[in-house]
């Protein structure tokens, strides 16, 4: 492709001074390179190399950092909050580092049609916290809420813990306006909720990561506040219970369910083992769930809560059932699923995997990598070389995380599960990333769950909007 | 553009021996015209001219007439259950018309994670009353639900009657299969609702009205059936009061709000006194309102809506209250709100405009084109070319419908309010196409509500993914 880096120039002394004769506000390393506020992901897994990076106060001066690195052929790489996962946002060839901190104000907010219009680089607990007083709330929540911006949010696609009920920015975002690589404005900030007028262009930059333009504002449908919050844990005897109460959950609690999360028994042990949090359950079971409910009227919803674990008792669904209305109990329930992924890290050397895949398949991929590690000799003994394999997700949103905890990091266990494990999910109908994007590494992955049509459509498209592939040069669908 | 149907050839004998060679269905009027159920739109508007229809049984026979098209330069207009409203699926220029009546099976239902995978020619009704036995509903409705065909739902970027609380396709459809021009499968049938794998190239033929290529296969995330609907009406005394009841009913019935329709006192007028059906409110009000909730317990729903009344007659906002929860009642105002535009077609020559405004500007419109018909001395005296100009429409959705009834039709009206509403509304942040889309006509209206960047990206895309411009030439974003 035409967006080989090394057709790229490297940015210059010239370039910086260009920048900052146009009133932009550069921060310069010389031939050093920035501090780890810009250069290091948030997990420290990626180490950028940029030595410069442009803060843009305006649409227009984004335009202008475009332009003028399009005509010098100057790779550029977008970041939000810094809070991705898979290394997107930071530098890899030292391109300039476009951050959009200094674009950061709430443009409008419609409270009849609620309707929010604001800068990609405004943070997103930010956001719901401003549109509180009308109301209303940001349809999306994420554990980085307090760094990640919201330009970050449309641009990765962001999923987030209640997706189940508010679904997916591709829903939710109403228009946005971009600029392109050659610097042209895209002004796509429309905000009626209907409008079938010509193609949804602003769809491609959702979930773009920055590699056809820089999304530089964002309009978004609100969703009303929620009055109401209850939690609901259950201990359940196989992963066929855990589906039927999803279904039964799904009808019973009807409009007011927010979240239905999963774990098996092994990653509640691990919890309670190495962080130090007590069980939210009185006895241990073959697996977790927290159900969550949010409405406009909390005895209504207490009363749909009640009656949906009176219905799996009933059915002899449920062994335990517990209903959490307690702040501290509410809080400490979702730590204890939070602290999920942390638990396994403490336990071992963690190899972490993050999948779509439909909820029929999810305890079996489980199973599938224990049996593809024991016939390797690698799981199954006392001593074998992978201690645990666990899953523990959302059910709701067809989201999973699997977990391979080691006795070492690294080559002797990917070389086993890689691709074999994207080859699994891709055949059973799943998504090699679930809600963190591509990246700077997942791309060459992504034969195995798209379709080479659709990998060419993708790749056509990048060519068409950055035909000089100066946008995340050396990431992102350059690499499939 | 190369899409200048000037380029095409037209279908020949030979073409159609082809076809059926395959074993594919064909009816060929020869040198005659097909009749009126491919070759004339529903409403009766546009007359197409259609000789040849074919009706593959399969993607594969998709892709075996596209391919052939694409290399012969054979125009193909797609068409669905022919419901559409702006003429975008009849023939204009002897096109090949592609219908895809013989593909109309359920490819699968996922009753955990609520999916439903089925071939576009599925008819929508069918697929809601399909679903219903696992407790499910396809989360669109629209009036033609028993002749419009899912992929057609998809193609328009159908909206509907529940928009305010399903969303759109671009959220709800998970994936889907297509037929690109040259022939090629673009398989994008995945269902999991997490997946940030890429561009989302799919969201492409949202919306697209069969220019990019034909969608054979639709996967769409279904929502849990509801137990319960009731319907109230309200009558106010102005416009900001209709707006201040939605934002209270959000709040107030929260989840559980599913419709909320608006109209002036002229327009409930017209129907009683040309469709002859009776008011559901006892006195005459400025405006009228239905609201609808639909959720999973009756008496909750029932008592949200009391209290949500109760809330309105204590800020006065509302004039009249009723609800309605005998089915009889709840169809029979329905039915008048349905009626609405049919009484003014009875009433004289109506001119109808269907658009995306925020509520804010909703009344302003009618407000602005009343005094904008007077000023040319056309509206406000007695015997004044224009009787009524009225406003009726869905304030959750953005959507409304403006309507100017006249002595006449045609030219003496259209000259002075076309282009200046589209220029009005696209100057108030609407869109000019709501929920119908472009079809024959409205793509040279666009450049008054997208700029003009937006419409050079769509004609790239269109020249990239039809490059030799066989799919719907003559309409569309062609003519923009």
């Amino acid at each position: 492709m035409d967006s080989s880096p090394s057709k790229l120039n490297a940015v210059a002394a010239a370039d910086v001074a260009h920048f900052a004769g146009l009133g932009i506000e550069v921060e310069d390393a010389g031939s050093g390179q920035l501090g780890a506020r810009y250069n290091v992901d948030m997990l420290g897994r990626y180490a950028g190399d940029a030595s410069v990076a442009v803060f843009p106060a305006s649409t227009a001066q984004v335009s202008q950092v475009l332009a003028y690195c399009n005509e010098r052929r100057i790779g550029v790489v977008v970041q939000g909050g810094n809070t991705g996962v898979p290394g997107g946002a930071v530098a890899r060839r030292g391109e300039v580092l476009l951050s959009l901190r200094a674009m950061s104000s709430v443009r409008e907010v419609d409270p009849v049609a609620g309707v929010l219009v604001a800068d990609a680089g405004c943070v997103l607990a930010d956001l719901d916290a401003h549109v509180q007083q009308f109301g209303f709330i940001v349809p999306l929540d994420l554990a980085s809420r307090a760094r990640c911006m919201i330009g970050g949010n449309v641009s990765t696609n962001a999923g987030g813990l209640r997706y189940l009920r508010y679904g997916s920015m591709h829903g939710n975002v109403l228009g946005l306006e971009a600029v392109l690589p050659d610097g042209r404005i895209l002004d796509a900030l429309s905000t009626p909720k209907k409008d079938a007028a010509g193609y949804d262009v602003k769809q491609l930059f959702i979930g773009a990561e920055g590699s056809l333009g820089v999304v530089t504002a964002v309009a978004i449908a609100l969703a009303p506040r929620p009055r109401a919050t209850q939690l609901a844990v259950l201990g359940l005897r196989d992963f066929a219970s855990v589906q039927r109460a999803f279904v039964q959950a799904r009808h019973a609690l009807g409009e007011t369910l927010s979240a239905f999360e999963f774990w098996e028994r092994r990653c509640g042990e691990l919890v309670v083992e190495h962080m130090g949090h007590p069980s939210p359950l009185a006895a241990a079971h073959e697996y977790a769930v927290l159900v969550e409910t949010r409405g406009a009227v909390e005895r209504h919803d207490a009363e749909k809560m009640d009656a949906f674990l009176a219905a799996l008792r009933a059915d002899g669904l449920v062994a335990e059932a517990q209903v959490l209305r307690a702040p501290d109990a509410v809080a400490a329930a979702w730590r204890f699923r939070s602290d999920m992924a942390a638990a396994h890290a403490r336990s071992g050397c963690m190899h972490v995997y993050d999948f779509s895949l439909p909820p029929r398949h999810q305890a079996a991929l489980r199973d599938a990598t224990r049996r593809h590690l024991a016939a390797l000799g690698l799981y199954g003994a006392a001593d074998s070389l992978v201690t645990d394999v666990t899953v523990f997700g959302h059910i709701g949103d067809d989201n999973i995380h699997l977990q391979i905890v080691a006795r070492e990091f690294g080559g002797a266990i990917e070389d086993v599960v890689e691709p074999w494990l994207y080859e699994w999910v891709g055949g059973h109908g799943g998504s090699v990333a679930a809600e963190h994007g591509l990246g700077a590494h997942k791309a060459p992955f992504l034969r195995y769950a798209k379709s080479p049509v659709v990998i060419d459509t993708m790749k056509a498209l990048k060519r068409l909007l950055d035909p000089r592939g100066i946008m995340g040069p050396a990431r992102h669908i350059c690499q499939a």
